[in-house]
């Protein structure tokens, strides 16, 4: 963040945090059911350890947020990490290990058994029928694009597409590595494999739709029809029809 | 928020403001350029007025936005979108001035030259190929649904399908409203009017797209496949190839 960029943006994030805790409160665990009150990051990296069913450390934990939940909801980043394994560890959520790998210390994480409870409990308690929300750039660039070029606009289009493309081979590599430790097999996988399907179906969904984008600016706005313009053109003969009244009678 | 929300929300929301930050920096003009430091929701703001071409109140800038931006971006609240209209007023970008509806006073807001330059200068500036930002409350439910009974998550999809449907319903009839008000041939409309089709088609893409994992959890986790016990079940012969080696030489 700037210096000088950070008193206007306040309202932005607080209303970020409004929709946050919109799904928050709904996604708390009823109070009494006796799990802390901790925020959905928490539980984000209580599920990773779940989900995953691995001893993981911090790091390996961010890696496996980027390629499962960071595609549909968010991956935090090492450091919001730490804060909340620390968080899960005090309330018994979640234990550490130290494991030697040949001469390094490493300090790995797991679940707990009152951790997988509570995850169910807040898990459970989700709506899951708020609207999605969504943070798209490049629309609003567009959306606000004005008198630009197309050329212009084309260009972050397709700096886009790049990226979108580099999701999918993320995905597909997950999905191989997945595929070749024998984990998608697993009855426990079936909810989160579900998911990643549907994550990969909406990359290739949001490739086409991008692209007709594209074409739609290109040829609407852009030099395409030009780029035709030694292309045949018949004329347009309109069918001329009767007055209404003046046809003849249909027979039978 | 609540109050004992609070404290553990605010690694998630300085998170995403950390999202937003890397956005805001390449979206803002770069310095000297002469147009101040805004936040992004004082150029939505200031977008609305400046795309719909008209005078409006705030709560109409409201409603206004979430037939628009609020598709693929964000929606303000009105006091939200009061405070943006003060600073814009502030800096010269946008200006107000009372009308008479009958006996009743309203004060309406307007782009002004300064704030067209000065958004044209900020969406230039944006570079349009960062990843789209999504929390998509219905897959964080599903990917950490565990062992919970296949029913509740359907419940829970449906109920999301609705709210799909409804916002293919409220873009359909801001379309229609546009062409019935001769907005959609105006070569200014253009942009956001791709931008329109592209948010309408993603809409459908997610509800053809929610239904298969739907029909996937169905069949693979629920009782789908029981239903259709009475169904006739072929037997299957797989094929029985030969040995390696012992097929017959292949003529010519």
């Amino acid at each position: 963040m700037t210096a000088t960029g950070g008193k206007g943006d306040v309202g932005f994030e607080a209303a970020w945090d409004t929709g946050d805790d919109a799904a928050g409160e709904g996604a708390r665990a009823a109070p009494g059911a006796g799990y802390p009150d901790l925020p959905t990051t928490a539980y984000l990296v209580l599920g990773v350890l779940i989900v995953t069913d691995e001893s993981l450390t911090a790091g390996e934990i961010k890696v496996r947020s980027q390629h499962t939940v960071g595609h549909f909801y968010w991956a935090p980043a090492v450091s919001h990490i730490r804060r909340e394994l620390a968080r899960l560890i005090e309330h018994g959520m979640a234990a550490e290990r130290t494991i030697h790998v040949g001469r390094r210390k490493m300090t790995v994480y797991e679940s707990t058994a009152r951790g997988e409870r509570a995850l169910r409990a807040w898990a459970e308690a989700l709506p899951g029928d708020e609207p999605v929300m969504t943070k798209h750039p490049l629309m609003l660039k567009i959306w606000l694009a004005g008198d630009t070029e197309p050329a212009r606009v084309l260009e972050a289009i397709d700096r886009y597409l790049d990226t979108v493309q580099k999701s999918i081979d993320e995905l597909q590599w997950a999905q191989s590595r997945g595929r070749e430790l024998g984990l998608l097999d697993d009855p426990r996988s079936r909810y989160p494999q579900a998911v990643t399907m549907y994550t990969l179906r909406s990359l290739y969904a949001e490739m086409a739709n991008i692209r007709q984008l594209r074409d739609d600016i290109d040829w609407n706005m852009g030099d395409a029809y030009q780029k035709y313009a030694d292309h045949p053109k018949t004329s347009v003969r309109r069918r001329v029809r009767p007055e209404p009244g003046t046809e003849p009678a249909e027979d039978g």
